[in-house]
């Protein structure tokens, strides 16, 4: 695909009258759905377009994008979408938003590739414009020059962006963490920040994740070392290995110490083979000649000459892992004989879905190593020393936190000024505020756009915040009573009172409940027919108010109660 | 009240032909409703009767006690219940079960306090026989004879338990630490323990929560160099301190901070001031007169003179710190010169809850002390080494490890294993199994009790693991359609469909959607009458059919549809 190398021409005339802003419209405030707008006058480009996972009270739904009301008024100013790396917090909104825009999409070959199975799985008919790109190139977008700047992280081919304005320059970091021995050599390219940190940043944007975490975050090559420890310890055991499929450093390292230890790799998970084979097709990892079997072979091998590579690390109910721990999983059945290692640790939300798994391993008789202690994990996000290392490198004249809660973004403007960036410098913006530069020198966020969730349910897309959810939350604290009564003219019953419970303390199923119900809904009948001149939109209140009673001599709280009234003539 | 106080008296007849069984009805596979069952021949004694927080899953459930079906059909023969300590997961059930059981209660003064409360709380009549005991007291109870042992843990009080019966020593360790420097001065009774060690100990019961720990849980005396740090680093700060209510070492040493620089304290949230006056008035803190004020007072004061100690370190929905972080408060408002310190870590399944909390106080404007790297809480658990210890001074015949959930058991028997008890005689036990010794050298699980759990919603009590939990996880996903539809005896409709949703994706306000909902039903009945001989009771099924198409446009899943079906003549 065709690419636009023009270094030399990179340089904005600066004498520009126009104004930039900087837009996040998902990512601050929270952990995931990370996109960021830039505009300069008519020009837009899109940093990242991903989804977040929903909170445990959006019962119900699958998953979370940005509300984009702000880029669909603006459709005809985008000049593309620029995508740091694979991850679902970053590419995973592509399949509900990119069809609406219709905009060149810029990204690594590897991003490339996950982003078509994505757009396969939600069955759009939608085909992105791919403009790949690799490291170093230069992407004229209007008003911008965006380069793309190697970075470490949790996966392959992550990228940076250094995003020339006529303002001055801009720089994102993306994901990043400075892994000193990364397993595919690709470090993050210090020479490159550290030439635009001497050109002279405008504006720079971090990754927050992991600003509470002191120290470094040790390298992926750390959890090598654990796994050769491991599999000299365990000889005569089957190993089950699960992991985030799409570290395919991680998948590199297991098929390493299986080829060490004279192993074979069976892989199991949906997203796992997904990932590893699209990983192999692209030359992203090296596999030998006949190291990955299928589990009917691997089951003509003794155990111990086998690693299953599976998902599963977070507890997903579905996942590879959690169907060998039900006992569930068609190929993979664990016994006393097998390890499991978990090597990930559990992402804010998943701790109870991963202990779970981990007790019902044990209680499978398998020996299982998931302690925090144990080296099996280590993390794709700089740690404070890191961000403090890339504040100095960069040394930006405006400083703004992203990929965070709003904790994270607090503790990472405190380093930022700590780090000598001016106080009234460091915006810890909120999403849909537009920090706007009228000059190098003149920024403040005075106004914003449209921002939020949009919670899809299935393939419905919707502002669903208020009601449904608020429903569902009674629904599923106490259950439902469905009522139908028949009345005629004179509002006297005319047929037998239906009434139907679901999830309620008490159940129509049990005959002595259903009349008590049926009572106090006559009772309710009775006062409504000898309350003189009562309407008949008072009935339903009336039929609450009596089927409350019952509930509330033993619970203090009541099910949502539907009464649906039906007259006849 | 009266003591047996017999020790001389203590050691049993060994030549007894009885048999020994201890039985678990709580706290194994699990933290918390911890409950274990000790019956020789037809003797009975209880340890602790405790609650456990729901799971997730548990939607509308308030909390979880033991099924004591098992002490109900014996109930003539059980001879008291034995508390450890005051925390919830061992006397949380007691308004539930003690009523049922009615039998003497052995527990500590403050104990004692702490359940009085508790019963009041639930509205019960019921006056529990109360026997206090004092650590070094011996309660002969039938065939058992049972002395209080002190241990360090996060409440005053806490007792381990030495259970002489005419099989052998038992020890029961409850929840302990071994802190060497406790902040009351009464620290774990080694010397007890190492003479029980010498004696010789048949069977020992141990805590382990804390097994996957690495090294010795901390002294409480660090979280007070802690408070004196902050205090001094924040003098011109109002500060406000989270934590367990019932962990009054912590609340004493915020007192005592609070005296050595010069501040007042002010009490807020419901348990913290109930559980601070009960220790005052029993005498378990040492508060210097004045030393508590009203917030009205404290009103009058500047905010650098004051201390606000409250609950809500779990994030807890209407917990003083969670109010305050909404500023839904009555009395304290927060602002840019307050400082909050979280003096606790989430428990496992609390840490999104504590997260949101840390944000909206960061959005307060507050600076805020969270981290887990600030030392501002300890466990109140023995860790790895200490578990250890307690092994290597008790020496154990037969090990079974308690209060945990599967993984921690697996963990602590391993340890134990280590430490030289025999591999057949450590048990991994489940809630319900009877482990029973027909002679010192003898013991084997062979059989089972009733055991499980009792769902407490409000207080309605019931076995609702199936069909209700099931069911609200359903209307919790996708919501409800309930319809009301009135035929005649030829099964034609003879008046208007009624339609109501509740938290499905598509909603009958919208008056399009409710007729295309009502135009499936309609499609159902024309089916329904078009099939010969068709049975009414295929008429909801049919309506369902119909119902579900509509919503298949949209999501793969789909509502709970109720069909109320009337036949007026």
């Amino acid at each position: 695909m065709p690419m636009d190398k023009r270094r030399d021409n990179r340089k904005k005339k600066s004498s520009s009258k126009g104004e930039l802003s900087v837009i996040p419209l998902g990512g601050l405030g929270e952990i995931g759905k990370n996109l960021t707008v830039f505009r300069y006058d008519n020009d837009i480009i899109i940093v990242d377009c991903g989804l977040k996972f929903p909170e445990e009270d959006m019962l119900g739904i699958d998953f979370v994008i940005p509300d984009v009301q702000y880029l669909i008024e603006n459709k005809d100013k985008i000049l593309g979408i620029f995508i740091t790396h694979g991850h679902e917090d970053h590419i995973g909104a592509l399949p509900f938003i990119l069809p609406r825009l219709d905009v060149p999409l810029y990204c690594s070959r590897l991003a490339a590739g996950m982003i078509a199975n994505k757009m396969e799985d939600a069955r759009t008919s939608y085909k992105p414009k791919y403009r790949e790109v690799c490291p170093g190139d230069i992407i004229e977008a209007g008003a911008f020059s965006v380069e793309f700047i190697p970075v470490c992280h949790s996966i392959p081919d992550a990228l940076a962006l250094s995003i020339h304005t006529p303002m001055g320059m801009i720089v994102h970091t993306g994901d990043f963490k400075l892994d000193p021995t990364p397993i595919d050599g690709v470090g993050t390219d210090y020479s490159s920040f550290a030439a635009l940190g001497k050109e002279g940043v405008m504006l720079m944007l971090s990754d927050s994740t992991n600003i509470e975490k002191d120290g470094i975050t040790p390298s992926e090559k750390t959890v090598g070392q654990t796994f050769e420890r491991l599999f000299r310890i365990h000889k005569d055991r089957r190993i089950v290995i699960a992991t985030f499929s799409s570290n395919l450093h991680r998948s590199q390292q297991v098929i390493n110490a299986a080829g060490r230890f004279n192993r074979k790799v069976v892989l199991a998970g949906r997203s796992m083979i997904k990932n590893v084979e699209l990983a192999i097709d692209l030359g992203y990892i090296n596999v030998p000649e006949g190291m990955i079997v299928t589990s009917q072979e691997a089951d003509q091998m003794p155990g111990n000459r086998v690693v299953i590579l599976t998902t599963g690390s977070q507890g997903e109910p579905f996942s590879g892992l959690v169907m060998m721990s039900r006992g569930t999983h068609r190929m993979v059945k664990l016994g006393p004989k097998d390890l499991v290692i978990i090597s990930a640790t559990p992402i804010p939300g998943n701790e109870k879905l991963v202990s779970h798994t981990v007790n019902r391993l044990f209680a499978c008789g398998c020996e299982v190593i998931y302690e925090r202690g144990e080296k099996i994990h280590v993390s794709g996000h700089a740690a404070r020393d890191e961000l403090t290392i890339m504040l100095s490198m960069i040394k930006p004249r405006y400083f703004v936190p992203v990929h965070g809660e709003y904790r994270h973004l607090v503790r990472h403007a405190q380093l930022a000024r700590e780090m000598g960036v001016a106080s009234k410098n460091v915006f810890v913006m909120q999403n849909g505020d537009v920090l706007k530069f009228k000059g190098k020198s003149n920024a403040s966020v005075e106004s914003r756009v449209q921002a939020g969730a949009v919670l899809v349910d299935g393939i419905a897309l919707g502002e669903f915040e208020g009601g449904l959810l608020r429903e569902r939350r009674e629904l599923s604290e106490n259950g439902i009573v469905a009522i139908s009564i028949t009345l005629d003219s004179k509002s006297r019953l005319t047929a037998p009172i239906q009434i139907q419970t679901k999830g309620s303390v008490f159940s129509t199923e049990d005959g002595s409940t259903f009349r008590e119900l049926e009572n106090a809904v006559k009772m309710g009948l009775d006062q409504y027919a000898r309350t003189p001149g009562a309407k008949p939109e008072t009935l339903p209140t009336e039929i609450r108010k009596r089927i409350r009673d019952v509930f509330g001599k033993v619970s203090r709280n009541y099910p949502v109660i539907v009464p649906l009234i039906t007259f006849v003539e």
